[in-house]
């Protein structure tokens, strides 16, 4: 084509088709190859068959759903908020009533087929996935009651430890942190009842949103507060007490992995530190090991490293920082 | 159900209705508990009253309209690039006639909203929602052509600050930090109106985009530059000046929070740092307090951990970071 | 309007128009100011011509189309886990069929776009775009293969480097770690064959998702593995060998950007570090400079701040970091 290859003006409307060649003939050259291109890939499924393709197997929740299904929750957790309608008192039986109908209905066959899923992959029994999906979402709902006592005292905790929180609305409505506790309090319910997949699908969800990465799997006590948020990881099997901020960029992680004598992870043992109440840990800072304790009511400075555990109101600072001073005249 | 575990092969169609019991006698068990679940978590509601229900409240705008009034924006401050036609001089009044106008209505509209949210929450008096909230939403128009000069300078700055930007389209376009930096230059002319929760929404918005949490309080001078961005956290009464730069990770943060003599804490002093003209800071620096001013041209090392004032010209770097080398054949 | 400032009680339905003033006559007098607004917009496009304005050039792809672009190509990388169907092994040719006949169609002419719009930019000869966008599609499309099997080893590397990987499928599913280096894998293919501006904004997409900020210049090889990932950023000219695990907050950036004689940025030389193979890189870490290469098999600790090379075998810890310890009593 580079017969075609004609001088053009900037800022003219260029490359019409009569310049380029006909698009039709130029698509119809390269569709031509289509069905080898399909071939290469459906090869290169049956090449790592079981690996990243999810093919015979149940389908799991997909992440649209799973959106869907932590609004609904959002909407009676924090009824008014989420939702496109006022609400007063007297509607109030109603907006809960319809919301907790659907959510019941969706959650449940949402579970049924994860554990369908699981099912399929690891076991050579039923598993009564109809049976056990629905009973565990009808468990679920009648946790709800509990999560809101949860939120109410999450809410609280962040009016208290932000100067710049205006309202407990402006909270519920704007403050990520709030968001990525909320939605983990909620997963760690299904987590508990021992439901596959969709509690960590749901705090991806969250820390998507929020750069807050919490795993279902932890333990968190009442009045927690996390501000700013981004950067914050929480791992599996962490236990935090009552009354606990954490800043942004906390990391409460793992110090390494053990591994079996076949060089595989260990999985499932206590990786994760302990938090006890009334801890404070500014931003940046970074605690490992599942051994580590951090006494009640401890105050852990931002960008402090630590391995090790404290007692009861320690107060940890990183030494006061070398910095070099360049004077501006010597340089 | 017991008696219906049966053996499946993996792969087999596993779980069929027939095996697992009929789903609608499943479905009524659970969901003859609905009405039970239901009063439980409407109880709960009555509870905690006001504290998490936005009842009887007049509504705030929902997330779905604060991202479509910011994509308007956006399409007035970007013309040609988040629309999906193309643009052309002839049509240009056209095009950014017919986004102000849906702007200004659904801008005031929500405005209006915001107002009559905060009204019924705190004052007795009548706040003139409909006439302030069109009146602020016509000021918010006007200040426009001074955001979109603000926003080609960023572009400028972040051009002439990243060797690896091509053109100021790429930066347009694929920038998390120019996205951040002008809905917080929006967030801002309404936040200087006085619109109550909407400029915060905004932000947060952005924040969830992209990571970067620029409080729409603070205050921001010509031609700032964020690199990569995400982590970065500007509170609310930060005052930065001209030709300022940021990476990843920095925060420019309160030190403490003042307590009144009932414990609560003071707002609306003067909490976080100052940066004057020309400032560099580096990836995961953190500048605390209301009192600490980083002086005009200074630049601000990786990691560095300040709160106390440099002066003008200043470069601070960590000290040579004490490293532990383990020698391999030690090991 | 201040007559009307009529006394309301809390909780009352306050605020309908009739005591705030007729809505219509409040809209009318603001929106007889819209072409006032308008014309100030518009010239304000004319002054800053060509900066912020994307007029009279070809359109640049939607996020939305961009967007798509990803959810179509992740179908295929992991048929079954992102569409809305089950898939079986009689239904995948047509699974990954419909899927690569749509890929392929709609990205040509994306590719076809991007680079019209790069030639109006800055070309004064025709750049067979028609022909280039189609006919880079369909290379992208025979390397689909190739990226599968990388995916592949990354999958296996994040379940053989996290304790807490249940199953394949939850990595596939959930962690944002492969999917920002699924993305990162289709846009440097992309990037590769020299389509402009796209894989750039594919990049950032999964940056937007996730936190995770790898530059599609960026060359990564197999079994790749990010744990959590907020806060990461992999340069452009980054080079990272085999089997390199990567923990959240970690940089891989620039040390100091060259000018050339006119102060403008020095753009395309290697300004990022080269990491060999083998090499494991925890929470927080920064390696800056394209000098700087880590050897095969080092273990680069938290927060470490490098800016020198390290042999292969090396590992590198902060010195035990001096923590402040403030007694409990003494406070």
């Amino acid at each position: 084509m580079d017969d075609k290859k004609t001088k053009i003006k900037r800022g003219d409307t260029c490359c019409p088709e009569t310049l380029c060649g006909p698009v039709d003939d130029v698509r119809r050259k390269y569709r031509a190859e289509l069905p080898n291109v399909v071939d290469a890939i459906v090869e290169s499924c049956h090449d790592m068959a079981g690996q990243l393709s999810q093919v015979d197997t149940a389908m799991l929740p997909s992440r649209e759903e799973t959106t869907k299904l932590i609004h609904l929750m959002m909407e009676i957790v924090f009824p008014g908020y989420f939702g496109e309608k006022e609400v007063d008192w007297a509607a109030i039986p109603y907006h809960i009533g319809s919301r907790a109908s659907e959510l019941m209905e969706r959650l449940g066959e949402q579970v049924s087929r994860t554990i369908r899923h699981e099912c399929r992959r690891t076991s050579s029994l039923c598993s009564d996935c109809v049976e056990t999906g629905r009973k565990q979402a009808y468990e679920f709902m009648t946790a709800l009651p509990g999560v809101r006592k949860m939120a109410a005292g999450d809410v609280r905790a962040a009016f208290r430890g932000d100067p710049a929180a205006k309202s407990y609305e402006e909270i519920i409505f704007c403050y990520p942190g709030l968001f990525a506790i909320s939605v983990y309090r909620l997963a760690h319910e299904l987590y508990k009842l021992g439901v596959p997949v969709l509690p960590r699908i749901m705090t991806e969800h969250a820390h998507a949103v929020t750069g807050i990465d919490i795993h279902p799997g932890a333990s968190i006590g009442e009045e927690f507060f996390i501000d700013h948020g981004t950067g914050v990881v929480i791992g599996e099997t962490c236990v935090i007490g009552a009354h606990v901020t954490i800043y942004q960029g906390v990391t409460l992680g793992a110090l390494s992995f053990q591994r079996d004598s076949n060089g595989a992870l260990v999985r499932g043992t206590k990786r994760h530190p302990t938090i006890e109440d009334n801890v404070v840990i500014y931003s940046g800072a970074t605690i490992l090991g599942g051994e580590t304790i951090i006494g009640d009511g401890s105050v852990v400075g931002g960008n402090v490293w630590l391995t090790q555990s404290l007692p009861p109101g320690s107060k940890v600072t990183i030494a006061s920082p070398k910095l070099v001073f360049h004077q501006p005249d010597k340089e």
